[in-house]
């Protein structure tokens, strides 16, 4: 793990994390790759759509993660991978993939990805963006309704019927396994200011400031 | 706040403050000022011991927060202050103070620092280090036995009459004001980690990496 970084983000639903990743992003241009969980749902085709829609897309059996580990794997090791791509709209994977290239700091994103031991393994630093269930909740309308052109009694069954009971089966449990855990993902300054730290160190070439230098 | 970083940690009690305190310490010899909440319990010379031993030390009202405020406010001018200590043995402050003098990092560090709006706001960097509740009962438990000579039933009735009840009335709400909530507190490396890394960039004179040089 001496060249490429692994930094696992995980929270629940609305939590944050892609506030938290974009401006991690915003100030590494070009020296991170994402690896989405989401993008590694299952391929159902032998389904129709209502069949698709009807899925728990909250459990961890749901995304096909040995294949996210194997492709985890690759770019850990310097090669690139073609990523399967997730359509929300036909709930179901698409026919494209996305050539990934390996960076000095790979992003791992997802409410699931500390719920799989081998792949929570892979992660040099994991993060657990945690934000109150109300909260989630709203930003979860907002985005579901607005760019998902989901009406809004569906995305408030689906959250009690499967969002809320996985998340608290799997998610918040998953929550242990985290090395920092950050309130209010997108907003926390300090914590960004920290991550950010992190990373530089790393890519100036000092892996961990004080620990892996005197051990 | 540019030249004194000032670090708040909090957590339950047998969270793993003190641990975390001193590995953020062995790395940082002379560096740091340590302000202990416990040290401004206040005075009550009008109460016999058996009076003293009963009141609830869990409870913000226990503690002369407003003094460590000013001391805190003094000591991040760069001012020495005499810090009262206080005496577990006999449940009063004694009539000892310890002379601390400023250094470039200051930790304030209690169950109820985050509690306090005044007090949390002259912290530039908030942890709060979460442990679940039957491991820090054991290792009260340890400490107040081994270390402080009480008996087993004493600890028990004081942890289920106050403990218990004011963490969950004071403690736990004020991990809402946590920049970074860290688990496991003590064997976190990686946690540690990033936090020495932010107080290294301190002592090199850059206050935050990121934010505060581009703001």
């Amino acid at each position: 793990m001496a060249e490429i970084l692994v930094i696992g983000i995980a929270g629940g639903t609305g939590s944050g994390k892609t506030t938290l990743m974009k401006n991690i992003m915003s100030k590494l241009e070009g020296k991170v790759t994402v690896l989405s969980h989401d993008n590694y749902y299952k391929r159902h085709d032998e389904l129709t759509f209502e069949e698709r829609s009807a899925l728990n897309y909250d459990e961890p059996n749901a995304i096909e993660t040995s294949l996210m580990v194997e492709h985890l794997k690759q770019l850990r090791e310097g090669k690139a991978i073609d990523c399967p791509v997730y359509d929300f709209t036909r709930h179901n994977r698409s026919d494209e993939t996305v050539h990934l290239e390996p960076s000095p700091v790979i992003i791992v994103e997802g409410i699931l990805i500390f719920e799989n031991k081998e792949l929570r393994e892979l992660m040099d630093i994991r993060l657990f963006v945690d934000t109150d269930a109300d909260e989630r909740l709203c930003r979860r309308i907002k985005r579901d309704v607005t760019k998902r052109g989901r009406t809004l009694e569906s995305v408030l069954n689906q959250y009690l019927s499967t969002v809320k009971p996985m998340h608290e089966k799997y998610v918040e449990p998953s929550k242990k396994y985290a090395n920092l855990v950050i309130p209010e993902g997108g907003k926390n300054i300090v914590a960004l200011d920290m991550i950010l730290g992190r990373i530089k160190h790393h890519l100036d070439g000092t892996p961990a400031v004080y620990f892996e230098e005197e051990e």
